[in-house]
């Protein structure tokens, strides 16, 4: 707590690790790559894991459990897949003490130990759509590590469903994207816009895949979740096929998609301020902390006595910190539960027990208000609703205020050389005028959007025709 | 489904076995020792999860992630703690497509990583006590291996708290100890004691080791749950030193304790029978299936009618399967779902319909019941009370009509080689005679039990003093 958060203005970078250390919300590990999501960290992640597996649940996915370990010969089954994932893996080679007949690779994601099983289980189109998530940790080996946003270990859910038909598979493929923007939106309180990526930047085996893409406080762009058309790469590779209505054989059709620890790094960068971490409150597991303030102890009867019934109100709703220690002043605690994004606090004086009011204090707007003692249940959850709103609001207006209509290719790199940001420019579709943008600029294709902007345009780098405009900005 | 379940009294290992893999429960993998765990067998450990998980949250613990690699003389550093896991470990040496300059070991358990961390984390009394739970996947190397019962790989729960004083330490790991007792007991329906493990038989690295034992119904020994008093081997280990109110440094105290997906494994091996699972009501996803049974177009529109209203009503409460399926008969239906467990069976026909009745046939006993249609949801609700409760106390009658109370080591031989069961007997303490009865009989000591039969006896083996009886049986 000695410690103080740099400001983003002064270096944005270390403005991001000072928040996630000093929140206690993870920690470098003496293990290269790999981070220790601490408890406030992990707490975010529950509440993750808890809202998208109940939505996972309600579209009639199932949770299941497959192997981390994947025999080298898998990985090798699918020739885009291993040429992608094989040079970032960890690799086993000795277990129980002997030497291995053949190494065995840490998963880095789960298709093709996922599609050897389903070639066990899929017979009949009666065994289809087969829908089965699976929450565990995958191993992606990094040179250049940053907390949350790319570790060598990483916490991930991937979905993996076999589909009778390439329509289905797609539908699917669409309709997790959507559940994936949904959550973004009404639960992280971030912006995203979907679409395709192009086919450079897509999953290594997939026909194609579509992306939700978000931005952050530096107006870089962060790539929040993934789904992927597998076509029948993989019932090709892994032979599955299923008997059809009609007795043909035919192979399945399959989709993959995944979100990671990764979203805790966005919801940190895309809400926080110098004072540390801001929760939006559906993803505070503790949205609201009470300091009760008192000086004599004549004083600190009355306060408490207050405080503690307004915290037994108040914890019939929601999981209340109740901060009464008295080795600590107000003003630490106050910068204390800042730091670690508690979204709202209300304080308690000998003057507010008179009046029966109580101070809150929003996390965001940093502004107090005075409210009244009576109906406060109600009130803090208004203002916990009115929180979440306005936080998804104010991420969507600076990212639409750094969002740029541009069909000049000097003025492209100009703003990438600047201050960044989304820019929206058409393209022709070609690997080239992708690749010159990116080492021109460093600023990638995010994704094709699905929605807006069909208009017949030039190819912001070779002037050839164009029917889309794609997001152009620098990743992380 | 064409299958069937190899009966209990013919093969009770086929028995198991086969009810594990036709209720779908889990799978054999192309990776040796390890197992995929379907969905219906990972519903059962999310139920797990969940309910330990608010067990542990009660009790003051919270949740965090630590790496799954841990570098090789991390895992050198206690040396009780490295002989016993070492030789089972599964190691990395390539990462990223080069050789490491240290192999990095998948963690069989994580004392060491956590403790690394801990040094970091704790400097004052402050810090402590420091109550950290981790849900993870974990490899420990087997050769002869079974269905969640022994797993190379296997998912579970650690905990790992430090402490300021040994008291604390020794009061927490008999709080968790009483924890996996009341939640074997109240929700697997499984009667377990608690009791101290002998020195042969503690965790490597541990002052000593408490357990919960729990009978299965061929009469061995499951060890459900354990709870370890580390002393401070670890902080030493890793020099852990906290200062204490007074400015004085100190050796910081520690527990771990765990279980696993090891519990999917005593519960179907405590309750099921010929006809497939049994599944306790509170560790069923989904307690009740109805299915509706009609013959003729015009039975079709009452039935269903009637059963569409009994399953809006009983969704309001239960995760209900309703089984309107046309193409299979209502006795394929029955053989499937009790295969899979459901604890309540509604069975709806024409005649039902008439009466405004409906059967009801409960899982464990296979009674058939006409119940009345009106107050169905808190008649079902009643039942599937009943059932849990009925579930224990059978579990428990078999457990103690089993366990026998035994002076005479011949006596302990010819049960062994007979029906087993548990044997309360005198032991002395020593390893020599604890091996003896190892080697003549496979049975080990499973614990010393905390409660009852605090008598003064003579040991069975050598005839030598001892204070207490121990339970011999064996073990999976």
């Amino acid at each position: 707590m000695a410690e103080k958060v740099t400001p983003r203005s002064e270096d944005y970078s270390r403005w991001y690790t000072d928040i996630v250390l000093q929140a206690k919300l993870a920690d470098y590990s003496p293990v290269k790559g790999a981070m220790v999501i601490r408890p406030n960290g992990y707490a975010i992640w529950e509440l993750i894991q808890k809202n998208l597996d109940r939505m996972f649940k309600d579209t009639g996915h199932v949770n299941a459990y497959f192997p981390l370990l994947i025999p080298e010969s898998f990985m090798a089954k699918e020739a885009e897949h291993v040429e992608g994932f094989s040079p970032e893996c960890a690799v086993v080679t000795i277990g129980g003490g002997q030497k291995l007949e053949e190494n065995l690779y840490i998963r880095p994601t789960s298709e093709t130990i996922i599609w050897a099983m389903y070639k066990k289980w899929i017979m009949s189109y009666r065994d289809l759509p087969l829908l089965i998530n699976q929450w565990a940790n995958v191993i992606r080996w990094e040179m250049r590590t940053r907390l949350f946003l790319r570790t060598s270990e990483f916490l991930w859910q991937e979905g993996h469903t076999a589909h009778a038909t390439y329509e289905e598979a797609e539908e699917e493929t669409r309709k997790i994207l959507n559940v994936y923007k949904t959550f973004a939106e009404e639960y992280l309180a971030i912006p995203v816009i979907p679409g395709k990526k192009s086919d450079s930047e897509k999953f290594a085996g997939a026909l194609h895949t579509y992306s939700i893409e978000a931005m952050m406080q530096d107006r870089k762009a962060l790539q929040a979740g993934t789904s992927h058309n597998l076509g029948q790469n993989f019932a090709k590779a892994f032979d599955v096929q299923f008997q059809d209505k009609d007795g043909k054989l035919n192979f399945v059709y399959a989709t993959s998609w995944g979100v990671s620890t990764r979203l805790i790094g966005a919801l940190i960068m895309a809400h926080s301020d110098d004072r540390g971490l801001v929760l939006p409150p559906k993803m505070a597991q503790r949205p609201v902390v009470i300091v009760p303030i008192f000086r004599a102890d004549d004083e600190k009867k009355a306060v408490l006595e207050f405080a503690d019934k307004i915290h037994q109100e108040l914890k019939s709703r929601f999981n209340v910190i109740y901060d009464s220690r008295e080795q600590y002043k107000p003003g630490f605690k106050f910068a204390e539960w800042e730091l670690q994004g508690i979204p709202v606090r209300l304080e308690i004086g000998p003057k507010d027990v008179a009046n029966n009011k109580v101070v809150l204090v929003r996390r965001d707007t940093m502004q107090k208000e005075f409210i009244e003692r009576n109906g406060i249940l109600d009130r803090v959850t208004k203002e916990l609703d009115t929180m979440q709103k306005e936080l998804l609001e104010k991420a969507r207006n600076f990212r639409d205020q750094n969002t740029l209509i541009v069909d000049d290719y000097k003025k492209l790199r100009e703003i990438m050389d600047g201050d960044g940001g989304f820019v929206m420019s058409h393209w022709c579709g070609s690997p080239e005028c992708e690749t010159k943008v990116k080492e021109d600029t460093k600023a990638t294709i995010r994704n094709i959007p699905f929605a807006g902007d069909k208009e017949q345009g030039k190819c912001i780098v070779c002037g050839r025709d164009s029917v889309q405009r794609v997001i152009f900005a620098k990743a992380y």
